[in-house]
Order: C-alpha cells, then structure tokens, then sequence
C-alpha cells in the first residue's frame, strides 16, 4: 500500500544537524513517557492496540443503530465530536442530506453549541422520525452536551418509549466515574469506555471517534489499520530523514522561530473542512499556552482564494501554509466541450475537473512562495478511510513531538476551565458560591 | 425601531481626539468619493438607490424559480457567494436540507470550488429534479463559476429542455461586456447587472445576493430596509461618538497598532458561521496588502472554545475579540428538571437555554478580557433580515473607513490575480503562451 507523503523543499528551511535531532529527542521523550503530560499518552499505541474484537463490538452496536434509525444524533463537544465529524464529512457524499434512497443514518450533532434556535429546531425535526443518541462525553457535566442530552433523552423517551430509548442509547463515557456512566449504569445504555489516559483532542480512534463513524456506514476497520501503518512509521526507531512526523514538527518550530507564527492549514477538497476543524483543535489546544503558540487557521481552497487570496498574498508576512493534497478524486467528471465556447473555456475540454484544480494548487503554491509564504505539501494517495486513518495519526503524533520541541506540555489545556468558571458562577451551580458573589460585584 | 449596537468598554482603548478626527476623516474621505478606490463606490448609498420595482423585478424572478425548482443552484465565488450564503444560512432553518415539506427551493451552491468529486456529486443530485441556476460573475470567465455553469447549463438542457433551461436560469452579470452577459444575450436568460462600481466582497446588497436570498424565500425588502437605516446612522455627517462604523473602524487601528494583529471574530450563534465567513473577505481581501492588515479569523462559540478557546485564553497574546451577540432567539427552549439529576444539571432547570449561552458569553468575554484579549461586542436585537440588512452595512461602511486608516485602497485586490496567472499558464490557455513557457521552465 501507498502512503501520504510530506513534501518541505518549499518551505525555505535547512534543517541543521541540531534540529533533526532536537525532533529525534523529542520523539524519543514521547516513547519513553517520561515527559510532560506523560499520563496522557494513551493515544499514542492506541492503533496497535486496537483488537478486532473491540471492532466488532463497535460494528455490532452501529448496526443496531442503523437498522432501528433514521437520524443518529451525537452529543458531544470539541475532542467528543470533531473527529467524529472530519472523518464522516470527509467520506460521505457531499449532499449527503438530501439522498432520498438511504442505506445508512443521517449523523446529526448537538450539544456542540448552546443555540436555543439549534436545539428547538433539532427537536422540531425529530418530531416523528426514529432516532436515536450517542452521548459521548467523559464526565458527562460538560454543559453543552449534557444539556442537549437532558432535552433530548426525554424526547426519546416520549416518543418510543423506555424501552426503545434504552436500545437507541449508546454513552462513550469514563469507565468508573462521572455523571453519564451513573446514568448509563442505572438505564442500563450500551456503554463504551474513554480510558482515562486518552484526552479528547487525541480521541478520534478511540470509541469516541469510531463508534460514530462507523454508524454512518464507514469502514473503521481501514482507518485503524492506516492509523497502525502511520503509527509504525513514525516510532522513535523512524531517523528523523523517514520520519514524516518528526519532519512536520521541526519545520514547524522552525518557521516558527523565523517569525512565522500563523499556520494556515490549507485543502483543496471540500470535503476536508472538518479535517481541518479537528486540527486546529489538536494543535492550538496544544500548543497555545505560556503566551506562545502558533496561531491555527485554515482555509478551503480554491473558495477562500477568493476570500482570504488577497491576504494570503500581500498580507503582514508571518504566515506559512500547510496543504492537504488529495491526489486523486473518487469519481470522474470530464469537462465538456461547447461548440460556442462564450465562457472561453474550451482549452479545458476533455480535461477532468482535477487538473484544473491541481494546476490551481500548484499556481498558488508558486504565488504563495514568490509572496513570502512558505509552503508545506501533505499529500494523501486518495480521500478514503485508510489515508483518513494515516492522516490523524501523522497529526498527532507530530502534535505531541511539536509540543515537546516548543517546550510545552502538550497534553494539558488550563486555559479552557476559566470561561467554564465564569459561567458557572454566573449560573449560581452550586459550589460556585463564592465566585457568584465576586462576579456580580464585578459587573455590577 | 431598535439598532445593533457596539460596547467598546472592554478594548482596552481610549480614543484621542486626534483618533477620533482620524476616524471622520476617513469616513469624510469615503463620501468625497476622493480617496483611493473611489470609482469602486457604488456600495455606499446604494441601500437607499434601491428602488421598489428594483426589488418587485428580484422578487418576481425569484417567484418563477421558487416555482419551479426544487433546487436552485447559486453558481458563484467569493463576493458573488458569500453574501447570499450569509443571510440565507442565518435566516433558514438549522436543518433546512433535512424538512420534508419545503415552501422555498433548497438553495445549493456550484463553482465555489473546483471539487470533481463535489460536482460530479451534485451532477448525481440533481438527476431527475427540477432544478434552476442562478449564475452569477462579472466576467463570466472566472474558472470555478464558469466552469459549473458550463456542466449545469448542459445538464438542465438535458433533463428539462432548452425552454424550461432559458425559464429556471438567471444571470446576473456586467451590463455590457463578459462572457456571461454575450450567453445571457443568446440565450435569452433573465439578467441582473452588477453594476462596476460595485466590487464583490460589497456586493450583497444588489442583485448578486438579493436574488438568491429572495429564492430562498427569505425578505429582501426589510434586510434593504435595514441597511438604509444603517446607511444613515454612518454617514458622515453623524459625529464620531454616535457614528458605530467609525468607532468599530478607529478601534480596531488602534489595537492593530498596539501590537493585536490577528482579529478573532465569534458569535455565540451557529447560523452566523457563514456571516463571519463574508466578513472574512471583507476585511482580509480590502486590507491585506502591503505586507500590512488585521489578519481575520473567526470563531463559532460556545464550539470552538472547545477547540480555539486554550489558544485565545492563553496563547500568544496578538489577538483581540469581535463578538457578535444576538440578544433574543426566535424560538424557546425551556429546561427541563430531572428528578434524578445525575447530570447535577438541575441549578438550569426552568431557564431559557439561551440564559445558559447568554451566560457563557459574558463569562469568556471576562476570562478573555483577563487574559489579554480586548473584546468589542456587536449586539444585534434579533437574528433577522432587518437586524441582518443593518449588520452587513455596519461592517462594510466601517471596512471602508477602517482601510483609509491602516492608508490602503480597501477596494482594489491586486493579489488574488497571481495564482490565477499561475494557473492558466500551467493550463496553457490561450494568451498565457509565454507564462506558460517560463513557468514549465520552473517547476521543471
């Protein structure tokens, strides 16, 4: 089988014999779990790990789902949805909302938002279709999907009854504590475990990340074992000159230091939009602490070269650019030709659809270059489960050797709590009494 | 009638008088019709040039197409996409490809991108559905639009006949020359001038994006409405303390030049992700350039502070907020209580759930605010055409003036042509013949 590949001769970086072992350290206080944050380390031989028999038990809950619903709404928030998401948009048609011969569930999302008008009109639309929940969430009191697994718990229930609620009720929560395997305990839900070592950004090949995908009818099975090759190629045995992950990271940290410090993470492929959602979690969760930190963000080419072109192009010069190359599409679609040829568009008669897209990529690439922007190129062989799984394991494992380069824990994420702390005072939980106070004095 | 407002009071910035004259000047400059880019105008007064039969002419087309389609397709880039797709997904239902029975054509978009898969995907959608194109390009010869237009135009010709093609196609075009409007002529499609002082990142308010989201059955007269009122409380002739446009355009200077260099703009509102999109290209593409500019990103909250929130908490500290706050919903969703309450989610049971979001929002503009990160708020009223119609002109009067600031043309792109000239070189189109020479010679 092929790989993806990491292309840097455009990224106008010499690596000195310094850097590629500063990487090679990196990686190795990964493997030795010695360094920061070293209890969260759960992800990394997660692929090997996997058996097929804890696949199976995924499929065979999947299946009852698929067979007994129409919608299947995951309930979940950042690390507990975006992976989910990335891996489904990516893979399924891309109207896949509007087939009318379904062989498979509609995948819907709540609990990743507090919108009043999101949830009324989720519940609206539930009304009298058969659907069911999969809750995913390791204590089960993060607010946004809790809240939206209360409203729609009860919905269920209502609808078809206790019975059914409980058969269509799948929790992807903490083996021991929390609030959602209390309930999943008494309901008696088909549960599947977080284990306590694997955090939410790194959870995407965990039940987490694969229940969900494979209810929407994708093959789990290759994405684990393109995440198990990636996984292999990328072990600290790998010398930094074949280790792809390695690569990543140290380029990275050095445009980085030359005063690159946004990364625009940039596709070609519609369908990758959430790829790139998941990543700017993973890597500016992990990374963007101690006042430092590359500033994640992204675009979806050739669109936002109409939008965010002009800045990309002439804007302040701190920017470097990471593409995700797909190189060939699934299907075929050959332009055709017009005898009128109006549009002048008949020099790309006969051609596919992608070669125009690829001579955009590689255009842009050269303008981006000649304009200051480095370039990084990921190429992935095709857009299927097997790269898919390649592609989230090269991720992040170069997230964790990126981290360690920069010298952070990569594995923490303080930051997220204090807005938490906030609203909770201002919503008077209990145990909050004396924040309540001070923050109304504050805003008074 | 009610107006969106602006809370400054957390950005950290005191305004001179010197910055305040600054500010009028600028907004002087612009109605002078003087500055830089001035014959790119044509935005400015038009809310209120809009007549009544300009409006009756757009809802009386889109009637026929809301007719007869049940899919219209918005074949368009950038400013000829963007402002549509804003409203449109602000306004519709979260689940709108989802309802079973429609009033409105579902709106989809073609030549935004240059996906085969994504094309030959809607190629299959489309089969055997009545559907219509409103194609949208100054030139008529901007790749990806064109590009759709040409598979679609043969695909509704196939399936419905060259009459009912001509009937369910609308162009909307330059008023004389491009490719488009000699089709347009030929064929004999409905026509919609885009008139050329009018650029497209400012184009929402004429037929560009008023067609489509009259299609999609939304009411243009009132987001008109609400832009006209907008358009008379910025003018120039309103003081700077009264006049948000010059305050949001000042304020934003004056962080950039206080070292804040990356604006974040969030909403704690999933229908708004496509408005921050639109607003992405307003600002990136009018101020990006020179190696200077704001860089815009954006943010959809409560989300993605499971996602960005670690890096805007506490990342390196370049980056100041713009919240866009909608203060009611349209729809109520109370709480439940849970006897049980294993998800300890009682202490919200009774509460509206925007209370919860509404609460989240003030608790991360006070943990943001702690951390670094001056915030600006932008409350609208309601989620609604006319709250919307004032938002869209706030943000392009304040683009105006917020460019003659930083001292650029904030209507002119001279970046977005280089990778377009890359790419027809390496597509060896017809003229490029000596670009394609020298770039075969460099990728060689």
């Amino acid at each position: 089988m092929n790989s993806i590949k990491i292309d840097l001769k455009n990224a106008g970086i010499v690596f000195s014999q310094e850097t590629k072992k500063q990487a090679e350290n990196a990686c190795g206080l990964l493997h030795s779990e010695k360094g920061a944050g070293n209890d969260f380390l759960g992800w990394l031989n997660l692929p090997s790990e996997i058996t097929d028999e804890h696949l199976l038990d995924i499929e065979n809950t999947a299946q009852i789902l698929q067979k007994e619903c129409e919608i299947v709404v995951v309930a979940g928030i950042g690390g507990s949805y975006l992976g989910a998401r990335a891996v489904i948009d990516a893979l399924n048609n891309s109207f896949d909302l509007l087939q009318k011969e379904r062989v498979f569930p509609v995948i819907l999302y709540a609990g990743q938002n507090i919108g009043e008008d999101y949830l009324f009109e989720l519940q609206q639309l539930l009304k009298n279709r058969k659907f069911g929940i999969i809750s995913i969430s390791k204590s089960g009191t993060t607010t946004e999907p809790a809240l939206a697994f209360r409203l729609l718990r009860e919905q269920l229930e209502q609808q078809q009854g206790k019975e059914a609620a409980k058969r269509l009720t799948v929790a992807v929560t903490d083996k021991a504590r929390g609030a959602l395997k209390s309930l999943a305990d008494k309901e008696g839900y088909k549960s599947y475990i977080i284990e306590d070592n694997i955090g939410g950004r790194f959870s995407v090949l965990s039940p987490v990340g694969l229940l969900p995908i494979a209810v929407a009818g994708l093959n789990i099975r290759e994405l684990v074992q393109g995440a198990r090759v990636m996984q292999a190629q990328t072990s600290n045995e790998i010398s930094f000159d074949e280790n792809i992950a390695e690569q990543y990271a140290a380029v990275r940290n050095e445009l980085y230091k030359s005063g690159k410090t946004i990364e625009v993470l940039a596709n070609f492929h519609p369908k990758l939009h959430y790829v790139s959602e998941w990543w700017k979690q993973l890597y500016g969760e992990s990374e963007g602490k101690e006042n430092k930190g590359i500033f994640p963000a992204a675009v979806d080419f050739t669109t936002d070269l109409h939008s965010m072109g002009q800045y990309l192009q002439e804007g302040q010069r701190t920017l470097f650019e990471s593409v995700i190359s797909v190189e060939k599409p699934n299907y075929t679609t050959i332009f055709p030709i017009d005898e009128a040829n109006l549009d002048g568009l008949n020099f790309l008669a006969g051609k596919r659809v992608d070669e125009v897209n690829k001579m955009a990529e590689l255009g842009t690439m050269l303008a981006h270059v000649d304009g200051g922007v480095p370039n990084i190129k990921i190429t992935l062989p095709a857009l299927n489960e097997y790269y898919l799984g390649q592609l989230l394991y090269f991720f992040e494992k170069a997230c964790g050797i990126s981290g360690y380069i920069l010298g952070v824990n990569p594995f923490n994420q303080p930051g997220v709590e204090a807005y938490k702390k906030n609203m909770f005072a201002l919503l008077d939980k209990p145990g909050y009494e004396k924040e309540s106070e001070e923050i109304r004095k504050r805003i008074k």
